[in-house]
């Protein structure tokens, strides 16, 4: 009797994880690994708020140790008000609108518990964050996808959208900046999904991870146009970028955030108690008006690099200029089809031979084969142009 | 179609929050609360330790802010197995049988939620910690209750047990030392038990959160006896004392620990960095040996206090002396029938009356109704005593 439940191995291991075991062998070789795989901020966060932390730390009082509400601090429910009030103008009561969390990843596990019921319709946009499809497969979601372009920017095909969403639909997961091509959602489309969300009254959940991590544009706020129907998934990994101490938020109206603060509460208790007093400190003393445009400045730069490379190594390569996030999405199957080879197996061997490591394109969805994603986040300028020359010396060889 | 996945609400909020409603109130208007309700601990973690960290955070580098494997850094997993081999002689294999979590809450539910199928029976002792029912019965589990009693010292009664497993049975949770009544178990009860589980193939859930926090006897280690049908459940909220900073792990054979670690995977990516770097701190440097004595002697009195001020002020009440937790479950029927009240009614009067903030004892089970539980680690002996007085001043007021 002690079976393990079968639904728990819809859960599969992140499909990086490969990835991740041919990176672990080659570092223990001291092989040197061009990590242009990974979503994680390079720079630590501003050194103002980890000296406030470092100075609360020697306080004799259990107020940086203990427990905090379920939902998280008031004052880092106030903090996140205040903020999303200055950065997009919405307005929302951090006694009811808002549930802090540990981390992204848990608001959406959370969410996703709450909302999805067995057969719910759950659509995607194609290509997708590799990381929605388990959590709704374990929740017994079915998912649609939804049709987006290299040469319409990956903004997602509205006409697409209207044949697929049926009384079954039960959510839209997008995210914007987008994971993995870079895209920000124009506000004729994110209206027009505001739209048939009210119409056919199912969830827009935004991932708002990269809302900040803007190099062109202006993020799109799904909440000034359907309040009720709009759950926001956010993260203090991006920014102010310490992704290991597991804190974010949700924010959605007052009855979807009751039911995901219970689960919230089951989960983990509570969200860790130092992140929420760290962030608190960030967002209070606006550290982000002097910390992030540096980061921006150097994350944009390295974004030009890639492209550049690009250009210059792999002449056939097709890309979307990434307007914000970590990410470039680009299509090699110019290269990958002549060399008759998968997004899966090339971006394997690059890494074994050349330590170049990429995330396959067939990982986001159904109709990226050829394409490869590009994170410009963690490696120097040089070391994105040497990993392009690499992928380039790989190619010919392949060739030959 | 935006409905709320039913399921959701099996989730209630803890039963402890009307507590907490009222608690707020009184905080609010600045009277006077004694917290005699909350499994906190009321001492920082070692200034080491917290130097320590303070220490790490100015320098450059990722490695403390950012993700972490999944099941947690090699190191931290390391130091526990050191750990649990110096503390209980197990052995365990870092990479295999150990997986880190956001807190013990979180490995909880994780492991239940991948041992746990629609209809499986579970069997708590009553009185059992209040947080496992929700979660049972979220995952569809059934719930049987085995027999416990305070002339027994709450030692589990193994002939109901053994007349209460079957084929359904998936697992038994027991706490040891025990939340709410500070039993430890007997060797020969958990060699019972083990022998039980081998017999029915059923899994034994230990929850070690208090397994240092004892005051006299030894922690029985179910893994000696029954090593692939234990699942350990622990944290490092209780040793060395900061809950908020989410920390725990959960020890068994490969197969459970792989289909965890999963699980963990998508609650929340990986548990909190800087917590496993001060874990680690505090485990590899031994800083238990100097920091924990110094805790237990304080616990120890405080636990003196309340049994002494329960005979002297309360003399009907009746209670098994703590032998480790941070618990005393106190049987005041004697008064409660006298003056026809239950323990929910009598716990929230006395604290909008007196501002003294107990747990009634109907929240852990069945049969305890006329039992209240006791924190003694939060306040001082002083205020023990005061508000052990206050209650009994409480009781004569209602008699009158």
């Amino acid at each position: 009797m002690r079976r393990i439940n079968r639904n728990t191995f819809k859960l599969r291991e992140s499909p990086t994880r490969r990835i991740d075991i041919i990176k672990e062998k080659l570092s223990k070789e001291r092989k040197d690994i061009y990590l242009l795989s990974t979503g994680q901020p390079s720079i630590p966060p501003p050194m103002e708020m980890r000296k406030y932390v470092a100075e609360i730390l020697m306080e004799e009082t259990m107020k940086y140790y203990g427990y905090t509400q379920s939902r998280g601090l008031p004052i880092i429910r106030e903090a996140i008000a205040e903020d999303l009030m200055l950065l997009g103008g919405i307005e929302l009561n951090p006694d009811e609108n808002i549930v802090v969390t540990a981390g992204g990843q848990e608001g959406m596990f959370a969410t996703l518990s709450v909302i999805i019921e067995g057969g719910d319709q759950v659509i995607l946009t194609d290509p997708s964050y590799f990381g929605y499809k388990p959590l709704i497969d374990y929740f017994g979601g079915k998912i649609t996808y939804i049709e987006t372009s290299l040469k319409n920017g990956f903004q997602p095909n509205i006409e697409d959208l209207k044949e697929k969403v049926n009384s079954k639909t039960k959510a839209l997961i997008i995210v914007s900046p987008d994971n993995p091509t870079g895209r920000i959602l124009e506000p004729k489309i994110g209206k027009a999904i505001c739209d048939l969300a009210v119409e056919y009254d199912f969830w827009i959940l935004i991932d708002e991870a990269y809302k900040t991590i803007v190099y062109e544009g202006k993020h799109f706020w799904f909440w000034k146009y359907a309040p009720e129907h709009v759950i926001g998934i956010n993260t203090f990994s991006k920014d102010p970028g310490f992704p290991g101490w597991r804190l974010g938020y949700v924010y959605a109206n007052k009855d979807l955030i009751k039911a995901v603060k219970l689960v919230n509460e089951e989960l983990v208790y509570c969200p860790p108690v130092i992140s929420q007093w760290a962030a608190s400190y960030y967002l209070k003393n606006r550290l982000r008006e002097k910390f992030l445009p540096k980061v921006l400045e150097i994350y944009r730069s390295r974004r030009d690099t890639l492209c550049y490379a690009l250009d210059r190594y792999l002449p056939e390569s097709r890309y979307f200029r990434s307007q914000g996030s970590m990410f470039m999405f680009v299509d090699l199957s110019s290269y990958l089809c002549r060399l008759n080879i998968d997004s899966i197996r090339f971006t394997e061997r690059l890494l074994e031979k050349k330590g170049v490591a990429l995330i396959p394109g067939a990982l986001f969805g159904n109709s990226f084969e050829g394409f490869v994603r590009f994170s410009f986040v963690t490696e120097s300028e040089e070391r994105i142009e040497a990993a392009v020359k690499y992928i380039a010396n790989f190619v010919e060889e392949l060739a030959n």
